[in-house]
């Protein structure tokens, strides 16, 4: 394991891991014929740090090696090294509030060769300053969320539970939601139902009862956040198919990121919802980050 | 336009345009951080040379702007020029029969920001030595074709007439074509019919009909190729959802892929086809190479 390099100016806005080494961002380049671009076979997850610290690293680091098994793809690093090389590239960045990212792709297989198993896995991972989904500006402006009638990719072909970069549906429905004016976009299950949005799980609530998709959604560790902070703080929550005119005609309406916790949501197709902005998802939010305090959530980076 | 190298040693195995210039195949990279790999947002083409002249490049060419344009993508690229790269690439590599792709992708937005607006979108292109689905003694032996029961991701998820990289389904439907001892996969789509395979369409032969599946698949040039030479020849061909037991139980299955042409199959799920080798296979395979010597459809490269 290579040691992780000391701030410089060179890490400057972020550093990667690539190729089992701690390089600048300009540096963090893929080959062409990595089947993780031409066949997006890879999977990924995104933790974060918050005031220095690594939040529930825990649990993404067992989603990712979760999704590793699925796909049939591994790294040559243990859950320790793994720790490691995310500290190493936030500490190398020097950020206090970073976007981490870790990433297995399938690698190249020899010339010609169309046999994955013969392909070596890649591992990157790389740290940028927080990202967040929508700006605290355009949060308290009021986001407007479009229900595109876009279906996201079936269970039946991707495995939801494995994070993935399968994303067109999502990102042709945010062109959709960007015609019409608005911010933000998720998409619809072949049953019509809500599942998800570009980076996030969405939630509505409803006469005090907290509403999110059971099921061809990814099951966000932001997701898993606001319903431990459900179950903690006795805000009744029904985790079920979540039909549009729920969403439409809900009180409040928030998203669950890693791109910002808790976000909320102003207008869902245009329409201001009468609950903006809302009381349970103003107290989720608070419970969001009151969270990153706790010890049993934190993991210090140690910075030099 | 930067004018096409000459052969050189750089450009053994392959050459590649990334990024406005002619590089080796080892310089081809994209950006951890383009949307073409972080979200699979690209779209794709791949002709073909054979003896030194391209075949259907119109048709690719076609596609490929038509994908572009449906994708909300661009390259800087006139048609002419985009000619004149592919035309370079191969030029450069000294191949006589080359695999020859054009790819755009979406590229990186502004740090930070998330929309796919403000990206730049970049184009690639690269020629390879001609890649073979299958190779001629594997298909002399007889390709033992897994019908998986995957489904391929749904046109209403992601629209199949444009060339995507969404494969994780098609990879993963491999691994189960291997496990059980078989050579590639084809999957279904929700009614249970078969679609394709990673990089093939499928045919189907009975009593002197040939099938093909009309929905939920790639428009291949290659498909199409073989639907023409149908209409030419007076083969009976039928353009219909493609049940699993009409492929179980064809005299003839062959796939159509630029990887190859037309290449029979001599297994379906390791049970050998009572018409293999079949002379309807037979026949397109030698219209399909034959067409490759009429001028409507070469384009001969201009090698120095």
């Amino acid at each position: 394991m290579p040691v992780p390099p000391t701030p410089a100016a060179q890490f400057e806005g972020g550093c990667a891991f690539a190729d089992g080494a701690y390089v600048p961002l300009s540096e963090a380049k893929i080959s062409l014929f990595d089947w993780g671009f031409t066949r997006s076979d890879a999977t990924y997850d995104v933790a974060t740090t918050w005031r220095g610290a690594f939040f529930r690293l825990d649990a993404h680091m067992d989603r990712f090696f979760a999704s590793l098994d699925k796909m049939r793809l591994a790294i040559p690093y243990t859950r320790a090294e793994l720790r490691e090389v995310l500290h190493g590239c936030v500490r190398a960045a020097g950020l206090q509030d970073a976007y981490v990212a870790m990433v297995c792709t399938r690698g190249v297989p020899p010339r010609g060769a169309r046999d994955p198993r013969m392909a070596q896995n890649r591992f990157y991972a790389y740290a940028l300053p927080y990202v967040w989904i929508a700006s605290p500006e355009k949060q308290a402006a009021g986001i407007d969320l479009h229900i595109s009638s876009r279906q996201r990719i079936g269970p039946a072909s991707v495995d939801p539970t494995v994070k993935n970069y399968h994303w067109i549906d999502l990102v042709q429905s945010l062109f959709d939601a960007y015609d019409l004016g608005r911010d933000t976009s998720c998409v619809v299950d072949a049953d019509g139902c809500v599942t998800e949005g570009p980076g996030f799980n969405v939630f509505a609530v409803k006469d005090g009862v907290v509403h999110t998709a059971d099921r061809g959604v990814l099951e966000g560790i932001s997701r898993r956040t606001v319903i431990e902070l459900c179950e903690r703080m006795g805000i009744p929550l029904r985790i079920a198919p979540l039909p549009v005119e729920l969403v439409r005609g809900a009180d409040e309406v928030f998203l669950s990121s890693s791109g910002g916790g808790v976000l909320p949501i102003g207008k869902v197709d245009g329409q201001t919802l009468v609950g903006f902005p809302g009381p349970v998802t103003r107290r989720l939010q608070d419970g969001y980050w009151a969270l990153h305090e706790e010890a049993a959530y934190r993991d210090p980076v140690s910075y030099p």
